[in-house]
């Protein structure tokens, strides 16, 4: 297992940046004002360098919900009683959650992925069956995994972006389902980012004065209690993390290494995508940040990040809702790409000189 | 006429804001922390209220892209000619421009208005020939139009808004194409908003530094020549505005006097949308601000009106762009208050308390 976890990171290959200069001279040959779509332009650019081509397809899209319960849920950090991870996991199967209906107006099909649920499920046919173990120990008494359930949970995270990519799907997006999920994403960014826990921690679901001071001690003393075990990115997603983030890690490693962009939802997906890019730096050029999240703290981290989020809608749910969105405007600036007519081809004036 | 447009403007009514408790306790119910959906939950509510109903829905879209010449464009206060302006029309007509793929994407009917274009088109299945005259005056040297030209362009576009109220159409956007109408754009803002010149005066198109100290200097002559007639909203509107602008704030005159809502496109037809605010102020309740513009002065102006548009992209091209892009945006809001599992009917626990 660590010997494939090894190959995987091995084989994440730079982008090819000498295709910036074809892909710049087709957008400038577009009929409009140099650069005046903006931010669409920079996706596109991005888009097309991740995919190694000038010439930038994007028929298929995936968004993969990532659903883990937390042993830190017992400390009293989360506004919900932990039996919501399971009961939403029924609700996006049966079409009602959020995700589902923003995954089916941007035309991505949708699965979730039992990473480590405390729950049984049945068969279904939207469900993928990856459970490591029945959720993650309590982070404040000890590691929240070992270090070979965490590979576990990258590499099945890994290849289903490899199934994926197999399947003809052009970008992926990720979202997360896991009650107390804050508080591990939390730790996570406060230790890989350097980035003291009291100014990042945040209210998740809608905690209260007190449980937010609360949230912020457990944090603390996660982080303590762990010291020992924090040298590298993956000791340290291993003993403040959870299943569903070392999954999201790890579908976000799989895609790199294939090429393929990932839309990377709100303030757990980036703590995942903080990990990957931790645990191979190259991987940031194949990732899109889909939104600023409402959460406090993940201002400061995309700032970090040297990010700037393409929406900014104060959401603050997750599953996957903002990555649903932003892939609706990547989409358009893909089409703009390849659907627009150029200067040439349209008898249209350039500037005046 | 002037009976009519009067009579158009009385026909606005104030919205009901009674139906906000329902409303909000729809949205409440729905399958997610208590306002995790942030703005897109505001996105639901304004629409709501704007077309008077709890039980909203959203299955025709409908853009207009009104075009015009502009008189000031002789000063040279634009990067292209003036015969940009027809050229992009036909390529509208063609299906080659950015608002063409961008209306595809969001599934809105396009249609293009000439409202005073200096080119006389054959007809053509998108266009709509309300042409009022071939271009506007130039207005640093007297009044761009005078007030019957105006009343009838402000009429035009009020006429589309309610055919399109009679077909069915739930959403409207809007759009132009003007070469140099950043020009009268920017005077519009400066006389109705009380704003200096040069603090709003953006490089448009693309223009540059000498072109931009002209550019102030241009509207700052315009206002000058037409100082006396300047008293009311109307008389700003046609001394220092054009036909495209006139006809956007006639379309959205006419859809807040039927209850549509308008999804307003970015720097020209926000101005648009001032003047038609300084004609009744209760048509705000009506409009959604699309997008920050990159041109200077947007912010400025959306701060003016306590408005904060929905999308932040950097965006410079008009068209209705970025009213197409919001539009899939508010559809987003209207899916998940219609679509959404409600807690009762999907079984999720409720907060801890």
């Amino acid at each position: 297992m660590t010997d494939r976890f090894q190959q995987l990171l091995a084989s994440i290959k730079p982008v090819d940046m000498n295709l910036s200069g074809a892909i710049q001279a087709h957008l400038d040959d577009l009929t409009k004002p140099l650069g005046s779509l903006g931010r669409l332009e920079e996706v596109a650019m991005k888009y097309c360098i991740a995919t190694g081509t000038a010439e930038p397809s994007l028929a298929k899209k995936k968004l993969f919900c990532f659903a883990a319960d937390h042993g830190v849920a017992a400390e009293g950090v989360s506004a919900y009683p932990a039996e919501v991870t399971p009961q939403m996991v029924y609700n996006m199967l049966g079409g009602g959650a959020a995700i589902n209906v923003l995954s089916r107006q941007a035309g991505a099909d949708l699965e979730v992925v039992d990473m480590g649920v405390n729950h049984d499920f049945a068969d279904h046919p939207m469900l993928r069956k990856r459970k490591v173990r029945y959720g993650s120990s309590n982070m404040a008494a000890g590691p929240a995994l070992t270090i070979d359930q965490t590979v576990q949970a990258i590499m099945a995270g890994a290849e289903l972006a490899l199934e994926a990519h197999a399947q003809g799907y052009d970008l992926l997006g990720t979202g997360e389902m896991g009650i107390a999920n804050t508080t591990p994403a939390t730790a996570l960014y406060s230790v890989l980012l350097g980035v003291p826990v009291a100014s990042i921690t945040g209210r998740g679901t809608g905690i209260d004065d007190a449980g937010l001071q609360r949230k912020v001690e457990v944090i603390e003393r996660s982080i303590e209690v762990n010291r020992a075990n924090l040298s590298t990115p993956l000791e340290v997603l291993a003993a403040l993390g959870g299943l569903e983030i070392a999954g999201i890690c790890g579908l976000i490693l799989g895609a790199a290494s294939v090429g393929v962009p990932v839309v990377v939802d709100g303030f757990i997906s980036t703590a995942a995508a903080v990990c990957a890019i931790k645990l191979s730096c190259k991987t940031s050029d194949y990732l899109f940040f889909s939104h600023l999240s409402n959460e406090q703290g993940h201002r400061a981290v995309m700032q970090k990040l040297g990010a700037r989020p393409i929406l900014d809608l104060d959401l603050r749910l997750g599953e996957g809702t903002g990555a649903a969105l932003a892939m609706q405007v990547i989409e358009a600036s893909i089409k703009l790409y390849r659907e627009m007519a150029t200067f040439s081809s349209a008898g249209v004036s350039g500037k005046n000189d």
